[in-house]
């Protein structure tokens, strides 16, 4: 096949090979059990400890908040579950947006047929939430409200900087779905007032099989993987090092070249959308202008 | 540290050079979401369809009896879950030995702490549980039997095959936790009368990040992971697809060498044991001889 364009980089990117070329030594020198007392175990302990440093400087969160995971997927069933099932004495009410990504909107549903209550926000043509339903829908009995930032279809980024002011004054948790934005748009979970966040490595350039769930302290969550008890506790399963290890290179790389490559791919963007809409007929944009 | 000499293959082993030269090209050029539509995607596919059939053909399985998931945890954590969760209308008993790995036993702890009764089987001074108490405990209240087949600490190797005959008999499912075994003795789930298999890729030279479930065709489970319904709508997630590709290559290179590889390591432990033995006092054996 000649001349194929690959647009589908919301959906998965390649891993740039400079990512690729970093997680190499982890497969083969540094890849001791993180868990393991030998001095093997411990040296894999520390590009660990590295890796997750990288991760919460950038969202302006402590080290221990960032809790890795196998991908998005794993982190936003881990935030639902793990809310829903600690936090059920309190109240048994979870809101969510109605165009959430199928991990959120199918664990939500999993939880409502076994006795929590789901209210699913509605959104305007450019598939913005409401804030005003949003205040109206809490009650005593509101433990969470998942609302994603940016959408994986039409772009949308909701304005969670104000849904995070909403829940900090109600007392309800807070959990962002960042899959598409972490690593693009710059995100302070202080700032935001944010208590979950949810990122992936392999919408950014880095490998397929990572993610993390970022935590804040304090936070009552029930882990949805039991076992050795890797990640304090919280996340149990021998670490994908490599897998980590690249995550917070690709990172690094987006930190460097971030505002001039969002403009290029910005410009880009653009001139396709210009282009369908004066060429073509019948067609129309959707999502945020 | 010079000569430091690395014994600790039964938590995990280095990736090796010829499985890691396997995946590269499926971080960079074949890295689709096999479940997109488009070209790319449908390449993805193809790999992951090889990728299974790989590993159903190893255990005499079908290959949509194979699901991938993240790790053994996930694996053995998707098992005791999901089919609790499914088959509690039946009964909410589950049997379990008393030397199953973290990811079991404190599955089964947070099962028992939502209502489910778990029976814990004795072992004898050789790690062996005795299959007259399993008999006797299985009641119409039972579900599930969860025993595994090599001890991650001692070696010992459960009586798998008469298991399965007793759950078969008694219409009970049977999960065993292979992760130490895959790759290295032979399993035939149809003559073993496997329902659920755990395996790994990182103790047999694969890569972290990497396992499977097999579940036998009919039997009754939830899944683990909600969302966009990858892997039969069992485990969703976009898949790991260099993970997957490296652990199908590792059960080639395994299947290549085995008889003589196990021979070599055989030896390697016996020179071990008896020069420990015989040098050093007070020290004894844990686990079959």
């Amino acid at each position: 096949m000649k001349n194929r364009v690959y647009l589908d980089y919301a959906a998965t990117t390649p891993t740039d090979p400079r990512v690729l070329k970093t997680m190499i030594p982890y497969f083969t020198r540094n890849f001791a059990n993180s868990m393991s007392l030998h001095s093997y175990g411990q040296e894999a302990k520390n590009s660990l400890s590295e890796a997750r440093r990288v991760m919460a400087q950038s969202l302006n969160a402590k080290t221990p908040e960032i809790v890795f995971t196998s991908s998005a997927t794993e982190s936003n069933n881990f935030a639902l579950k793990g809310i829903a099932f600690a936090n059920q004495k309190k109240g048994k009410h979870i809101i969510i947006s109605s165009i959430e990504h199928a991990c959120v909107l199918n664990s939500a549903k999993w939880l409502e047929e076994r006795g929590f209550k789901i209210t699913r926000l509605s959104v305007d043509k450019d598939g913005l939430i409401d804030l005003k339903e949003l205040k109206e829908k809490i009650s005593d009995e509101t433990i969470l409200v998942s609302v994603m930032h940016a959408n994986n279809e039409i772009g949308t980024i909701e304005p969670i900087k104000k849904i995070g002011q909403i829940c900090k004054k109600n007392n309800v948790y807070f959990h962002t779905d960042a899959a598409q934005s972490f690593g693009k748009e710059r995100i302070d979970v202080q700032e935001m007032n944010i208590d979950l966040l949810t990122a992936s490595s392999h919408k950014m350039y880095g490998p397929k099989g990572v993610g993390f769930l970022f935590i804040k302290e304090g936070t009552n969550i029930e882990p949805l993987l039991h076992g050795g008890g890797h990640e304090f506790g919280l996340r149990s399963s021998t670490t994908n090092l490599p897998g980590i290890i690249g995550f917070a290179k690709a990172l690094q790389l987006s930190n460097e070249l971030n505002p001039e490559e969002n403009k290029r791919i910005k410009g880009l963007r653009d001139k396709l959308i210009d282009g369908i809409l004066n060429k073509i007929d019948d067609c129309f944009l959707d999502g945020e202008n």
